[in-house]
């Protein structure tokens, strides 16, 4: 066999697959483990978005769209930016893809050059430095600390840039640690961009999942230099059917439509549709995030409250449905902390490892209210 | 604005801008046009597929599935070729992704080197040199005569292999030229890889569009370096909803799932379970193809016929559904002749300048055979 291109060889593993392996033994025996690894909502998208979709089949709609999506669907998300966020895009400025991971891997191809920095807080989503590796880029870490909520210090983020930096990446509220930036952070990195020349990549997938405080996106501050990477996904409980968004300049979402053209072309039609009715039934919209907030709330809520009662320091998150807890207690080393929540609690958690979150496990609450009392008293039992 | 990356800049625009404009501003003037540039099948997806997709929104599947796809999806895909072309995969070595397109493209990302070429025919897609060139790759062209039926000859390939060759591409059926290539030609590309050690990438998309002669994928003969690209676009009508599936030699289908589960993720997950049924309902699925097969047949023995009665000589193709036809007659250049076409004659066709055929046009027959009989009066009264 030929060989393969060094950029896939050295695109990494993931580091926890001890772990992954253990899990998968431990299902396959039909273990009752109660899960809360997963990165979507459990919830099943609403009932006008579901038949949007059988609409779409009874239309036939199952032809090629556009690359860069439908006319209907570019102009419901301009119409969304527009409502929720007092943004002002053409249909031109916005390009749907197969997912907000391609807007984000469409940005970065788009835009960085072999050894382009960029600056991201950690722990962060792995795939970050992934994609800014297969572009060629190098990523410059500031660490956001648990004692300050996992909320990043500008004066951090001022130092990470360098004559390199090519773009700043700000994730709000975060995964895998619910941080929600306050609006004056969120400026000082628009300030940061503006005065150092730079893209601002604002990765607002978990608008519609803040309980504290207000959600800001960057491109309030600087749309000029700014993308936001949005998506069906997280908001509207749409993971599998692989819509994203993307909103900014002109020329860099013409450049990512080209990139799409030849790599992957247009999302899929049915899921475009339906992504449509999620944006533009706007009250029915609001009903469900309202009522799935509210649940995500409690839950978090009542986790956070256990997870401290047992001396596994959790800070607070705002947003998102995350929590990154120190399992230090457990084990020093946060894959052996998981292993054992997972083998003698029967709890399934990630391993802070790949998020660059050395000592903590991250906790989501995409599970029903149940599922998280009886995590929590599963691992008061473990520790004893 | 910060820049670009050079990637993106240089990735080439159509060089059909112009006729593509004017074929835009006819449509919207409401001008009658028959259009003959359809890249896909004119006809629904079967029934039993659609009525899979509803069964996919009854059960929920919306979530995430697995980046390389569902284990029912690969196991179906796995299941097609051990039933129709004698090759045995086991599911890991298939991978599911968005579109046939990103197939080809994570392959290309995963074995190209800077500087790696690319054996390639022309008259070819254009995303071929497009993609490789991404992967910083450089194609490396052997023309294919209209003379020869666009079917190349081996010597020719043989001549473009240098010690920079990494991947042999073949596409037979072709898009554009509706060629379908010899057995012994195909094993002639196999040997050629075995004897350089290069890949061979089997472009298989319009294997169901045979109308003469039989269908040879190039893992016939050497699979442990043949990367299969294949989907559900087009021999199942299923274009919209973006399955590709590639299956080859496990550490390059297991690179290619790296990169996707970095860039992209897995496909739709409604759109993989309608999929499962296209696949594993094989007498329903063949009696479609069967009737789709017999209606592109007429179109294409009539279009055929009729473009060399006017004296626009034009091959028969034994495969896909496209004709390339020389419009030299018309005008020598090809976009000033489908401009031609369009305007005088008001029939859109696809200028070969991008797919590397000077003078020649490509016209689909995906559409009524009434549109194709009309469209051939429309050209007899423009060259009268």
């Amino acid at each position: 066999m030929p060989g393969l291109a060094e950029r896939v060889n050295s695109l990494k593993a993931s580091s926890t697959v001890a772990f992954a392996a253990r899990a998968k033994e431990l299902a396959r025996q039909g273990v009752d483990v109660i899960s809360m690894t997963a990165g979507e909502p459990d919830f099943l998208p609403p009932e006008h978005v579901l038949e949007a979709a059988r609409e779409a089949l009874r239309l036939g709609l199952t032809k090629y769209t556009a690359t860069e999506g439908t006319a209907e669907l570019r102009e419901a998300v301009a119409a969304k930016f527009k409502r929720e966020n007092g943004l002002t895009y053409a249909p031109d400025q916005v390009l749907v893809s197969n997912g907000g991971k391609q807007t984000l891997y469409n940005a970065f191809m788009s835009v960085i050059e072999p050894g382009d920095e960029v600056v991201m807080v950690a722990p962060y989503w792995v795939s970050y430095p992934a994609q800014v590796q297969l572009a060629g880029g190098v990523p410059v870490v500031v660490t956001a600390r648990a004692e300050d909520g996992f909320v990043p210090d500008l004066a951090d983020v001022r130092a990470a840039i360098t004559p390199r930096t090519k773009v700043l990446l700000i994730n709000s509220p975060s995964n895998p640690t619910g941080a929600v930036f306050p609006p004056e952070l969120v400026r000082g990195f628009a300030e940061l961009a503006e005065e150092h020349d730079l893209w601002l990549f604002s990765d607002d997938l978990y608008e519609h999942l803040v309980y504290d405080g207000k959600f800001t996106t960057a491109a309030a501050y600087v749309p000029h230099r700014t993308l936001v990477v949005h998506g069906a996904s997280k908001g509207y409980a749409l993971t599998g059917w692989r819509i994203g968004f993307g909103a900014g300049p002109k020329p860099l979402i013409a450049a990512m439509n080209r990139l799409q053209g030849q790599s992957t072309s247009g999302a899929n039609s049915l899921a475009q549709h339906a992504t449509v009715a999620a944006l533009n039934e706007v009250e029915k919209t609001a009903a469900f995030q309202a009522m799935t907030r509210a649940a995500y709330r409690e839950r978090r809520d009542v986790l956070v409250t256990g997870l401290n009662r047992l001396g596994l320091s959790t800070p607070l998150p705002a947003g998102a449905f995350y929590v990154m807890t120190d399992t230090t207690a457990i084990d020093p080393d946060e894959e052996r902390a998981a292993i054992k929540l997972l083998d003698e609690a029967r709890v399934a958690v990630v391993p802070g490892t790949d998020f660059l979150a050395p000592g903590k496990v991250r906790m989501s609450y995409a599970t029903s209210l149940e599922q998280v009392r009886e995590a929590l008293q599963r691992i008061e039992a473990l520790l004893g």
